[in-house]
């Protein structure tokens, strides 16, 4: 993807990147407990890895999460590798993996290089 | 949904609004081109009833759109109904409704007060 920095935008800038992951159906009330009390040194990581403004959202149908992300940073290889790497997020990922299934063939998990969220076309953008 | 003003954000000041909806398969190359060239009267009408940072993506192997977006005003329940009332948007409702089939039950089109795209909950936010 282009780097933001070659793309800025004023009212909004940084980049939207938008994934899906299955919830297991029988951890949904679960998952949905942890993320209301989200351990603080995660959403430090995410800071100091340059994402922000970032909700997920269900669609009970088809028991898939939505996350929906800003990336501030101009190098997302880098700081998303970073983000992979570092113990605290390990921690979190075995939590929550342990109540998901990835959509991304033969992903083994967060730490996994090929992802765990699946990322989704981004096919239309207003910023406003 | 509680206005926004009622819990203002510093940083992405709004609230954040999830939807989604079917593609006919074989109408998806028609709705990326004209999202491509969108009307700028629709543009300029999201402005007006207080949208902004709006992004649709694509699930291709369900056939879904998702879509996000930022509302910025403080009364959602009546510029919503501003903007399904505006016949600008109603001509351009005309040729995407065409091409998309609702997941809201019962819906007949994007003027139903049943609103067309599938509003979906939030699970979990991270402003920043």
């Amino acid at each position: 993807m282009p780097a933001p920095s070659e793309n800025p935008k004023l009212l909004h800038p940084g980049k939207r990147i938008c994934q899906i992951i299955k919830i297991k159906p029988e951890k949904l009330e679960e998952y949905k407990e942890l993320h209301a009390n989200v351990w603080p040194n995660v959403l430090a990581k995410m800071t100091k890895y340059h994402i922000e403004d970032y909700s997920i959202h269900l669609i009970p149908e088809l028991n898939l999460l939505v996350a929906n992300l800003k990336y501030t940073g101009d190098d997302w290889a880098t700081d998303s590798e970073a983000m992979r790497n570092d113990p605290d997020n390990h921690e979190w990922w075995k939590v929550t993996d342990a109540l998901q299934e990835s959509l991304v063939p033969g992903s083994t998990g967060s730490t996994d290089k090929k992802g765990w969220w699946r990322d989704l076309e981004e096919v239309f953008r207003f910023d406003g």
